[in-house]
């Protein structure tokens, strides 16, 4: 199978350029997020997993390029096609690390065609999934291991990949399930769930549907009881789990109104009738805002589903992101567009405690208590370690968040740390430009 | 292969206790939009395609019953879910239909079990088709046919399902090409590109970058000017033009900067130069304002590649849609939960000139002038047309849009038509309220 028209156009085009001129020559790009976007303190870097995998798949097929021929591809361009693969390297910092502003989450070495042409999908993956993963650590920070938080949002996503996307991602970053099953199978996580309005709709009456559902489903007997009447849905519900002998294990659900008052009558409601093991699950709309505020007001919510607000990242549902030539045949490059300029040559960040982060030239010695983030994941095509599991990167990120400054965890106006520029990497910047504007990137190698 | 596990978990278990208690009954659930986002006049239905190809196909395979034993699923569930197929009627607006709040895009009537079943899917595609193909429509009155649009955005979808679906959208809604080749190729759109800031960096100079792109695509050669000086850029523009002879077919492409004080710079020095047919292409984080004050101040562009903010809808990103059962059993159904009650029985949307529009029983007449909006569109689980071209959607969507209300078709503060209610919906309604409210859901039957 191929996997080389998931691109823009354009890299075809610049790609077919270069090997009809023979530009072979090994360019390195750059993968990173120029500026956060206002309401995030952080990034939570993911997308290596699938990018890796693409790399490994890449290929054209012959349907790729019968289509290529069709739309005007000359004959040379595709047996040049037919045979390419990547085969470069890739650095790149572990899934589930925190990064800022101008710091490759990703570098890509490698035959300037080949790194060209992967440029899109890289982009795609690294982009929503670290938007979505960075949404997510904001829910597990808001509910600070106090609130059991759930995926719920698979009805709302772009799309079925995005929604697996959000599964996945969500685990990695401290949620405890996901409503959606065929992601629980795929990463193998705790499937989640518990009756649609649909449900008790269906039943001549609300506690008819209740003990049904709680005699069918003892260990996931989450009754929703929002339908009609929020509070004659709990004491039915009382009803149903005490007829069944349930109080160790059932559950209410509220998904509609004021979820912070009717949770407080429904706990009460609840211990009053001996229940104080019933739990209370809520669910709604709800993002990172609504469990701070729910664990600063004391509300008895024991767990949350999160959907659509996750699912999108709707408060900001895509990064400033840029995949850059920074290095062409052993001459660092750089672009000066407005807004846009790009840091020329190879990089490393190196981290020291407090994530006072460097951004250095790829080659240079860590300072003093610094650790490099970017490590070398692939070699000439070839992935150079086994995939982190799930549990790993989830540990990984657990020990970064322990490590993220307080201004830039906090959810409201947090403020971005700002990475310094190491002494290397600054004077090769000054050159590159210096020697640009003297003689134009013309003669810059002069 | 099996599709069955694209689900939220609660499906399952209420599809399982359905079946268990012999609950086959026919159910009638309803998909509609329950409130637009602020910044939104109307909403371009879609996903209707999708929905039914998932219908057609919904099956669960060895697999997935395997992995549902595991979950805990008995015997008896795996039995009756192994000979599952969707059965059932669909009605649906034809996609590309403009409708409003509380109007269904579409109604699902089966046994209970595979309607509850193939909600998620359901949900999960109208919603996100239909807020971007929305997004999409905007940017298609911003232009009003005197700038091409092209779609940018797979490099900032939540991922390549999310991507192929923005640019078959977007087609539907006017644009005239994508750069995704993959899209291209699946939906046959015409493919977009134009160059990267990569490509000329990887030369030793910009109008050598320039010549040779131009030499091997005289007739795409879009050439990116602003990778370093933009005026200078446009200077070897119009050198590499000249010497190649590419007055009629070549353009020149703006990514950053104020681009629409550059655009007519670089039209003055266009002109000057005799390239009055060499045409100015625009990108960089561009929206439907952004289209809409190109053409209020008169700004000398031609085409506009528009990505990110349509990709992901950025303003509106999801849409408040539900799927709720308004009938079960020939009984309809309501829900009464705050702020999220639904009305009872299979409906209609009858449209009268103007997009005046009543929202009935599924059975009445329409009012005078006015067509129904919703078709059958599937029966006993089989389509009952062939599915329409891309081009007859479209041609559907223009026809629709020249009968938008300005007040609605307004890219700022528009006001949303609101759909009367019919005499006998309201009865209906009324009288299943009144009855819960007299004795409960239990005995709305009298």
């Amino acid at each position: 199978m191929g996997n080389a028209l998931v691109t823009d156009f354009y890299e075809l085009n610049m790609a077919a350029s270069y090997l009809r001129h023979k530009m072979t020559g090994t360019a390195t790009f750059s993968l990173f997020c120029r500026r956060l976007p206002d309401s995030r303190g952080f990034l939570v870097a993911t997308g290596l997993e699938d990018s890796l995998r693409f790399l490994e798949d890449f290929a054209f097929d012959e349907a790729d390029l019968e289509y290529l021929a069709r739309i005007g591809f000359a004959e040379d361009d595709l047996r040049r096609f037919r045979s390419l693969r990547f085969t470069g390297d890739v650095w790149a910092v572990p899934e589930g690390t925190m990064v800022f502003a101008d710091e490759p989450l990703l570098e890509v070495t490698s035959p300037i065609a080949e790194a060209q042409l992967v440029e899109t999908y890289l982009l795609n993956q690294c982009t929503f999934q670290t938007a979505i993963a960075t949404k997510a650590a904001r829910c597990r920070i808001a509910a600070g291991g106090r609130i059991d938080i759930a995926d719920f949002s698979i009805r709302r996503t772009h799309g079925v990949e995005a929604g697996n996307a959000v599964a996945r991602l969500s685990a990695m970053c401290g949620f405890v399930g996901t409503s959606n099953v065929e992601a629980a199978r795929r990463f193998d996580l705790r499937p989640s769930g518990t009756m649609a309005h649909s449900y008790v709709e269906a039943f001549d009456d609300e506690l008819d549907a209740f003990v049904t559902f709680a005699t069918d489903f003892p260990d996931q007997a989450t009754l929703l009881v929002d339908t009609y009447d929020t509070m004659a849905g709990v004491a039915h519900a009382v009803t149903a789990i005490r007829a069944l002998g349930l109080e160790d294990r059932a559950a209410v659900r509220l998904d509609s109104g004021d979820v912070a008052n009717l949770a407080r009558q429904t706990r009460q409601c609840l211990d009053a009738a001996g229940l104080d093991k019933v739990r209370i699950f809520v669910s709604g709309g709800l993002d990172e805002h609504d469990l701070a505020r729910f664990i600063a007001e004391g509300v008895p919510i024991d767990a949350v589903g999160i959907g659509t607000r996750l699912g999108v990242s709707d408060d900001a549902p895509y990064l400033d992101t840029a995949y850059k030539l920074v290095e062409y045949a052993a001459r660092p490059v750089v672009k000066l567009s407005a807004g846009k300029a790009t840091l020329p040559g190879p990089k490393q960040v190196f981290r020291a405690p407090g994530m006072r982060d460097t951004i250095a030239c790829r080659d240079e010695s860590p300072p003093d208590r610094a650790v490099p983030l970017l490590e070398l994941v692939m070699t000439d095509g070839k992935r150079v370690r086994d995939t982190p599991t799930l549990a790993a990167i989830r540990s990984h990120f657990e020990s970064q968040l322990r490590d993220l400054p307080d201004e830039a965890r906090s959810l409201v106006s947090p403020v971005v740390p700002v990475a310094a520029m190491s002494n290397t990497l600054r004077n090769l910047d000054d050159e590159v430009r210096r020697r640009y504007s003297l003689v134009g990137p013309a003669k810059q190698e002069g």
